[in-house]
């Protein structure tokens, strides 16, 4: 079979530690923040140069938590149609795929010149987990990238949120900076699957915490939150 | 070097033999069609469920003819910006990059079941030269990833079109299905780099044919056609 081997150029630096949580597409949490820190190889300051007159950027990364080992299905079940319905992976965004190739675009607020890893990019809207390896960065060009009249088959529209409570004196734990973006992570439901059970506590890890919650309907509560071991 | 293998899973069929008039980015070109040939691994209907209710897909392939064996530059020189100022890499679309990886969006036209190596797909407004690997098809999900309002920083702007002349005796030799094609892919210029030398006499092959042209200012008038050796 013909195949081609493609370099890691970056890795990913966010807030998950594991994929539960991890918004379902690109842009649908703007408030997450998170860093991309180049391979040395790739550490250039000129490879970066006129990125900053882009407002968003592509990347090309690998589901790396997704790797199988035995092949690849046809079909897969997206969350979106409630985790029963088989579609033909490739009108799907799965991680499940002939090739575990991630597709994000992300908004860029700034290069990094600063710290020892520089340069760096910050970006805000990535849905990829803490580690996650990069082979391609490339600038959004709105007028061939952008086509707001496309017809999205079962993703038509963006999935409806949760109404989200976090008690006070759980989010005091949380460092401030990160408290819109952790709300905005629950609103996108980060239940593995869509059963209706009231009473099921889940969890998830945030920015070194672990979130635990109940979701009744589409009121999501949290219900306990400490510092990840 | 951290470094991971991904599988061909198709191959675009499309009227470029040659990167020479290919259009330099997708859909500047609507009227162009192509097909997409799996892999016999990856000729599967199952896998291709639910891909018509998408107008637009994603393809991510190999920029095979641009592939370097001594490394990479972190600057390129577009030809959007005559072809001498040099960019950062990641701020461009080049072909010559870390990894040698295209991102282009096309509409799906049709599904083919009926030809011997169905299921394939059809689609317009592709940039691909003929063969050219592809490693995997996503759908567009608008939600996700249409943002018209992005800044396209030196690429904010379409380029503009060319008026292209094709005296009616040489057009009779083209065949009629591709006559539109071949009148965009004529008007996006392309002339390798941008001088202006009216007198010079430039070829481009498509769907078989050697299209010999000459471009004064924004004018462009086809000299000669004839069948590809």
């Amino acid at each position: 079979m013909e195949q081609h081997a493609f370099k890691v150029i970056a890795h990913m630096e966010s807030d998950f530690s594991s994929k539960f949580g991890v918004p379902r597409q690109s842009g649908l949490v703007p408030e997450l923040r998170s860093r991309i820190v180049f391979e040395p190889e790739f550490r250039s300051v000129d490879a970066l140069r006129g990125i900053e007159g882009f407002s968003h950027l592509w990347l090309i990364w690998q589901f790396s938590l997704a790797v199988r080992e035995d092949g690849w299905s046809p079909t897969v079940r997206p969350p979106r149609l409630g985790g029963n319905t088989r579609m033909g992976v490739f009108a799907t965004r799965s991680p499940f795929r002939p090739n575990p190739l991630g597709l994000s675009c992300v908004k860029l607020e700034a290069v990094d010149f600063k710290t020892p890893d520089a340069p760096s990019l910050i970006v805000s809207g990535a849905d990829l987990v803490d580690g996650t390896p990069i082979y391609d960065i490339k600038p959004y060009v709105p007028y061939a990238d952008a086509h707001p009249e496309a017809l999205g088959g079962f993703a038509s529209v963006r999935p409806e949120a949760l109404e989200v409570d976090i008690p006070a004196e759980l989010l005091a734990l949380v460092p401030e900076e990160r408290r819109e973006a952790l709300g905005g992570v629950l609103a996108q439901d980060p239940r593995p699957r869509y059963q209706n059970e009231p009473e099921r506590v889940y969890g998830m890890g945030f920015a070194g915490l672990e979130v635990r919650f109940r979701v009744d309907g589409s009121k999501l509560t949290v219900v306990e939150i400490s510092h990840a071991k």
